[in-house]
């Protein structure tokens, strides 16, 4: 009884977690009374007979909870089925030529063969990844059909009888997966990605508060709820494979809403694994920020300024762009934060070298420098996530935004005074000169080597150049061509505050 | 052509990285000519007629790459197959009791109630581990049963066939799988983590002279391909999925080799959790060794010894663990390495209050510290996966290492002068005092709670609680009360420095 009332429990979490799931059920349990009354059904079966079963088969089989996901399998399976069934009546007829003790022989020779070879080509990763289930059936059919041991006039009925099954079977689940409550896989990576972002930012924004406010013993359960909220991010960190299966699904499905059949899944991967780049950083962070409690308050106040608005405004950053996405439109102002969170990076900068920590504590030292390269890294990584975002919004073609919509605009709004209040006049005049090396600079490599010593974005900068390279070879040129054109690594924080004088 | 050459290549490669996979499909091809050839044997077709297709899709279905897969497949399909029959039978009895106009809608609702009560419970995390592929047969069996259309008597006949042929293909796999070159994914999943184990462990040693050398552009070959060696850590990051599916199929798999039925397979995983916390930490020590290369090196020179030994030491004590998973024996010298490297860290700590590092810049300080305070999480990190690693042997009972055979004192005797000629006096007197610690507190948390602020382990240790508690839920409490036992941040360095006189 207790066991019962468990699984009750279990299944309403379930539920709740994704109502779909219960919809999915329904869907199921509809396609396979639907198809299993075809087979009852007396003039259906009467024409397909036993193989009507394949019809039932099918649709347990293939049947998935995205519609990419039944697709692909439907697919798979018609086209396996097909070739197969081709292939299994020419292997048998070729056997039957042979004679009647040689034919056994050949046949085993055959499914052997095709067995082991198909079986080997499974491992193949990019077989693996989306053609498993076809070879699978390729597999089965043709040794159903090359060992049947029927005359062949029968198997060109049994294949065909098959074929049409298997085809009448995939074709209800596909139509049942579009038409009722469709799960779309495209739509489910999308929507996964931009609320990782909103969750990172959610994070980014609350750190300045999290890490300079003393922490009263209050309301028990409300820190924990805001601990909870904040530490949402560690769905982040696992995210990898999700992300995958769902883009692998999203290839397969048709134009849906506002994604057409190309659309760029592979740059979700991308962004994706940039932005877990940044979930990490935020983890050793989170983990920080406990500890650091050890650390005399008025020591930490010291970098208040510049740490906080490097968390902030790469959180507001992120925001953005989670609500971009969420419209599909351009991210407007989200340069503007990048930037902002760039020339906070250079005020710490400037404020570390004019030795305010001097005597700091050398332990004290440690954990407070490992709070500071994390946020450098986390804004070097936000610019990257920036350029990676750009291009699938162009890839993606999402519409300029004209009119900012309510929402919108109030992120915007929201962003802008505080720049100007929290930003003295050389930052902004950072801004300028910064937006112009993006269209300057044609002398990426050169600037490359002259990279300066002590510029404080250099050493997080390779860090992420390694980072990336290491988890997505292919765009790790470009990332690092990015890096160097437009972060403000390639000159020195002095340079800039130079020209900013001189601008003036 | 050119595509046929790739695919060869490919092939190739498929085939290098593990030659099992061509064993394997060999076995599959075996194991389907077997069954087929059955199947087109006329005394056994008299007997089971069409139904002999079961025993062929079996196979094709349920022949998986290692034996505890295939069991679990194997034993999912024939319990499934076992159940869905009877209560398709029944279902089928009590329909055909309510006339013909009732019958086929009852049988309809049956067939979708089932399947969507089914395709529901399939979401439930514990069933979707062990059980998905049970259910799925499940659903297909039962539809298949009960709609059958055929007279009761036929559809006993039926089910039982069926039944028959299932268990035959069922058993035809797991004994081809379990005689000819088995495949034990235990097997694999113990290699998989002595493995990870010693490519850390190569880092770690590694990490000194990789540090504190200047690199010389010498020969291109040779320095790539010690990264690429030294880069191989780079797999443990993403060994989460395939350590959790090894373990899910070695559950299914009998006693083999030095394996009993109930190995404590959920150990390795906690292990392999802790194992990748620490190759986190050495892939942004990793980024950071490159990066580095900015700081001057006379600076970095001022750490050298300890930040040096506590990579060695950790990396020893590493690669001890390896060994002795090898070989399945208690790891015995590998205590003494840990211990080594937290008396690393300590010279570390008090090198650092000396005021060592007052004249560098901050932003080298940066730089520095973080990489500080990674080898400081390392060193932490290794502590835990010690206690993880005696808790795993005692689980699994290993054997007590009796006589050291070669290899594994080699690694004894190279650990031991080296703890010698590296330590100084009260190093060695923090060895008893640590060890000392062990067994006689019992004032966890009392201890828990005096934690000094200058103790530079603290802030790791912190670090660690929390990720490991968001990695691994379960054992979070008792690591938690571990760290504060065993480890030597509940008192100061110079408390230990004290003690160390004391004795004298």
């Amino acid at each position: 009884m207790e066991k019962v009332r468990e699984i009750v429990r279990e299944g309403r979490r379930v539920g709740k977690e994704d109502p779909r799931r219960v919809v999915h059920a329904f869907k199921v349990g509809l396609a396979l009374a639907l198809v299993s009354s075809f087979y009852y059904y007396q003039p259906l079966y009467d024409n397909f007979g036993v193989n009507a079963m394949w019809a039932v088969m099918t649709v347990v089989v293939v049947f998935e909870f995205s519609v990419g996901a039944t697709l692909g399998k439907g697919i798979n399976r018609a086209v396996a089925t097909l070739v197969a069934g081709g292939l299994g009546i020419g292997a048998h007829h070729l056997a039957s030529l042979s004679g009647t003790t040689v034919e056994p022989i050949l046949l085993a020779i055959f499914v052997f063969v095709q067995a082991a070879l198909s079986t080997f080509v499974r491992f193949f990763p990019r077989v693996k990844a989306r053609y498993d289930y076809g070879v699978l059936i390729f597999i089965l059919t043709f040794a159903l059909i090359s060992v049947s041991g029927f005359r062949e006039d029968e198997i060109l009925d049994l294949a065909h009888k098959r074929l049409s099954t298997v085809i009448m079977g995939g074709v209800s689940c596909v139509l049942i997966s579009i038409f009722v409550c469709p799960v779309w896989a495209g739509q489910d990576l999308h929507s996964l990605l931009a609320s990782n972002f909103d969750t990172l930012a959610h994070f980014l924004q609350e750190f300045g508060d999290e890490y300079f406010e003393a922490t009263e013993d209050g309301d028990i359960k409300e820190v924990e709820k805001r601990r909870r909220n904040l530490e949402r991010y560690k769905s982040v960190l696992n995210s990898k494979s999700n992300e995958e299966a769902l883009a692998n699904f999203a290839k397969w499905e048709p134009r849906h809403g506002q994604f057409r059949f190309r659309h760029p899944w592979k740059q979700y991967l991308a962004v994706g694994a940039l932005l877990r780049q940044c979930a990490y950083r935020i983890d050793a962070l989170n983990s920080n920020i406990n500890s650091d409690m050890q650390i005399p308050m008025d020591i930490k106040k010291k970098l208040e300024e510049p740490l906080r608005r490097m968390g902030s405004e790469s959180g507001k950053s992120m925001k953005e762009v989670s609500i971009s996405l969420k419209k599909m439109t351009k991210p407007s102002s989200f340069d503007i934060h990048v930037v902002n969170s760039q020339s906070a990076c250079k005020t710490l900068s400037t404020l570390l070298k004019s030795g305010i920590l001097n005597d700091v504590e050398p332990l004290q030292m440690i954990s407070l420098m490992t709070t500071v390269s994390l946020l450098i890294d986390i804004v070097n990584l936000t610019e990257k996530i920036s350029e990676s975002v750009h291009e699938l919004a162009s890839a993606a073609k999402f519409k300029n935004k004209t009119k900012p919509s309510k929402s919108d605009s109030g992120s915007i709004v929201r962003a802008m005074p505080n720049k100007s209040h929290d930003d003295d006049d050389d930052d902004d005049h950072h801004v300028v000169t910064i937006l112009g090396d993006v269209d300057t600079s044609n002398n990426v490599d050169q600037s490359h080597g002259e990279i300066s010593v002590d510029s404080c974005h250099h050493v997080a900068i390779k860090i992420d150049d390694d980072d990336s390279i290491h988890e997505k070879h292919e765009d790790g040129d470009h990332i690092h061509v990015h890096t160097s054109r437009v972060s403000c690594e390639h000159t020195n924080a002095s340079d800039l505050l130079d020209s900013g004088v001189k601008k003036n």
